[in-house]
């Protein structure tokens, strides 16, 4: 698997002398991300492309290359396998769509591809997929025009080439959670889940995977891997085709599992998996999973500027099974210390008033701490309004309580506010490692990914 | 009501020489505003206030204003509402918190002030209230510094500050939709939100109306004026409190409804309300309603870039109560005419390969074009990778979509994209009046808001 994420050398059928052809916006990507490994672009009237040698088949090539990315016609994979196979190159990334994706020649088409590969002991990716990306070695297969994205401690493992289109263009634009490893696995012909999910297992640079999946061919590898891989790292999971007309749209024929979709929830959730609904919900459960500790139970200690945000989040935590204990005795003392006579708080905690009376860092710091000190709170959530007059250094504050409370998660939500100052809030608590969410229903349902991991590791160890 | 939205003047208590206090705000936005009222600042020490001619009691200022905003702690609130009476001021807004919000004590002296001002014949919003904004007049009573927001056809009555803070900065800075009417209603002494929403019905602003209450103190006088009102403006309630953890946060015991989740939401659905469960879904179906038609049936035509997509909407769709539709011979055809002989669609539409061989503009107007010619398709849905590779002028085309099927709404999902892309793509769209959303689970839910108001105007004209 090591060829698809850190070759030393990948050669690219399809890339155009002049112009900018699909087959040349991955040399365009590898150019831009630094990769070092040798780039090796193939075509039979060129001599060079892009600043790089060409060469007219890959046959050519001395040396040999690790992975050879097709970016070519559907007609063209048939032949292009054989040349790999008689050039040593065992590793094939076919970029086509038009196969099982399309037609019933198509899926025929496949067949005949997924036979041949086997036969030649080449592993193939795709066909209909857009390949990988390795933020740490700067290596990128995408057809898409993509900027590089900054290391970071998640890998996702997709049918969808969103992951390598917009949604990599989203994250290295303004996501400074970044990623690890990329796959946008297309039809499965041969490479699947299973495969890149044993090669993550092993792999430190992840520290948290995310799966999207329209079903898995073995149900049982599946569960087996999944168990032993949530033992040391989470995984986040989206199955797509959750009702009959999902299915219907996925039109995934892969296994036994794709059909039912409770029973590959119930299965995935005993193996570990967090299941998720939403590709919105996958990052925020990710980036959640990546930046917290383990809490210890599913007690939420709730602060909020806004009375709608205690009530909507107190919502939330129930439809979510987490709870939202009672205010102890010695909480409540601590909390109102210093405080107007009047100041009452329960659990969520409105301090409206108590930012009034002791400004924004103070109110927010007491009633944090107040909630931390408590045994049955595990997870802390801070619900704050962005405007001028909520001003203060946020993640100065979130980060003290994580500090001083190194096994309960912190998380934040920022309500509103101009788009520039909801950025600048969102990045310094993203930077100090506080996961933040701008609803708190997104927010709650990190903290639940979060309980969800716990529960099953406390019942797993 | 119309005091609270439109005065002539308005006088404002808590005002300060020097510096910015809470009380000075309102009228930095006023000013900001542009609000060609008389603005009256109140200060028992000062004869100017930024700008403005101040005198020391209410009862000095000569001709009387009709609305008095009073920005003083809960004390002074009784003494206050006297002098307001003596001189002939009827309308008190009171954003004072730490009532009924704060302890037992707080609540006694909210009764107080509420007895009060029923035997003065003052009508009172609050406390814990910061009032209101009118965008048409750049009337604004808001303690949070704002900017002007724009027109638009959503008013919104809520009883969280949030809707006059960080919301209305959110909207000024990103929301094309703007706002006509803000009313953050607060504890709800005397003003409440059936008072609002009879305002509202014929307020010719508004054209749609966003509430978000956690109790209402007639069930059956809200119901009669929800329902007199959905038939001729869609009313989107969001009802904070659906769970016991959720209502014990709200404290809130201002009547019978309020402690029945269920028994609220029924009748309120029963009334044509468009029940939601968050701010998010709020302000994503108000959007929709706003700008779209009423459709005719639950018929959804989906075209996607992303087979991810097109799974993940069937099953939100499904969700949702919203049908997909199979693609007709006649729609079929159309859609194939012109394409490459692999290409098969069905609905919803994975358009990937359609696009690498027509063009963006040409494969999504064909395939949503195809879609809206049957009659079982009811609204339509696309969604969008944001990306170079996808780029063309997505307005121009869903809104000639549009203008071509005038009764059936068009709806955009932007996934992914750099920060300034998806804005820049967002704008245009949003200019065009097409609602645009960040995931397809939200264009899903707005398109249901559609459907919902829809099948209960049928059932009631």
């Amino acid at each position: 698997m090591d060829a698809f994420f850190a070759p030393r050398s990948v050669a690219i059928a399809g890339a155009s002398r002049s112009g900018m052809k699909l087959g040349n916006v991955p040399i365009a990507n590898l150019q831009r991300f630094g990769y070092q490994g040798r780039i090796v672009p193939l075509n039979p009237d060129a001599d060079e492309i892009m600043g790089l040698r060409a060469y007219p088949s890959i046959e050519d090539v001395e040396g040999g290359v690790d992975l050879a990315v097709a970016v070519i016609p559907r007609e063209q994979i048939l032949g292009f396998l054989e040349s790999c196979w008689r050039a040593g190159v065992r590793n094939v990334l076919v970029t086509a769509a038009a196969f099982a994706d399309a037609d019933a020649e198509g899926a025929r088409m496949q067949d005949e591809v997924a036979a041949l590969a086997k036969r030649l002991s080449i592993r193939l990716m795709g066909p209909n997929s857009i390949g990988t990306i390795n933020t740490a070695s700067g290596f990128v297969t995408s057809i898409i025009t993509l900027d590089p994205i900054p290391r970071g401690p998640i890998s996702f493992v997709v049918q969808s080439g969103l992951f390598s289109a917009g949604f990599a263009r989203w994250i290295s634009s303004t996501q400074l959670h970044g990623a690890a490893k990329i796959a946008c696995l297309g039809n499965k012909a041969d490479i699947d889940e299973l495969d890149v999910l044993a090669y993550l297992e092993n792999d430190r640079d992840t520290e948290v995977i995310a799966l999207h999946t329209e079903g898995t061919r073995d149900g049982r590898a599946f569960v087996e891997l999944v168990s032993r891989i949530s033992t040391t790292k989470p995984v986040v999971v989206l199955n797509a085709g959750r009702t009959p007309a999902g299915r219907e749209a996925t039109r995934s024929h892969t296994g036994a599992m794709a059909g039912s979709f409770e029973v590959f929830q119930g299965a995935a959730s005993q193996a570990g998996a967090i299941a998720v609904e939403s590709f919105g919900e996958m990052f925020d459960c990710a980036k959640a999973l990546a930046y917290c500790p383990v809490p210890r139970g599913n007690g939420m200690g709730v602060v909020s500027v806004t009375g709608a945000g205690c009530s909507l989040t107190a919502d939330a935590c129930e439809t979510r099974g987490l709870a939202v204990p009672s205010l102890s005795d010695d909480s409540l003392r601590y909390a109102t210390e210093g405080m107007p006579e009047w100041a009452t708080f329960s659990n969520p905690a409105d301090i409206w008033a108590a930012i009034a009376a002791q400004g924004n860092g103070g109110a927010y710091y007491r009633l944090l701490r107040a909630m931390a000190m408590q045994d049955d709170v595990d997870i802390l959530l801070a619900v704050y309004c962005v405007a001028p007059q909520f001003e203060f250094d946020v993640a100065e504050v979130m980060g003290r309580i994580a500090s001083e409370f190194p096994g309960k998660p912190v998380l934040a939500v920022l309500l509103g506010g101009t788009a520039e100052d909801s950025r600048r809030w969102f990045e310094s608590l993203e930077a100090a490692r506080i996961p933040t969410y701008d609803s708190v229903e997104r927010g709650v349902a990190a903290a639940s990914a979060l309980n969800r991991y716990a529960a099953w590791k406390r019942r797993h160890s």
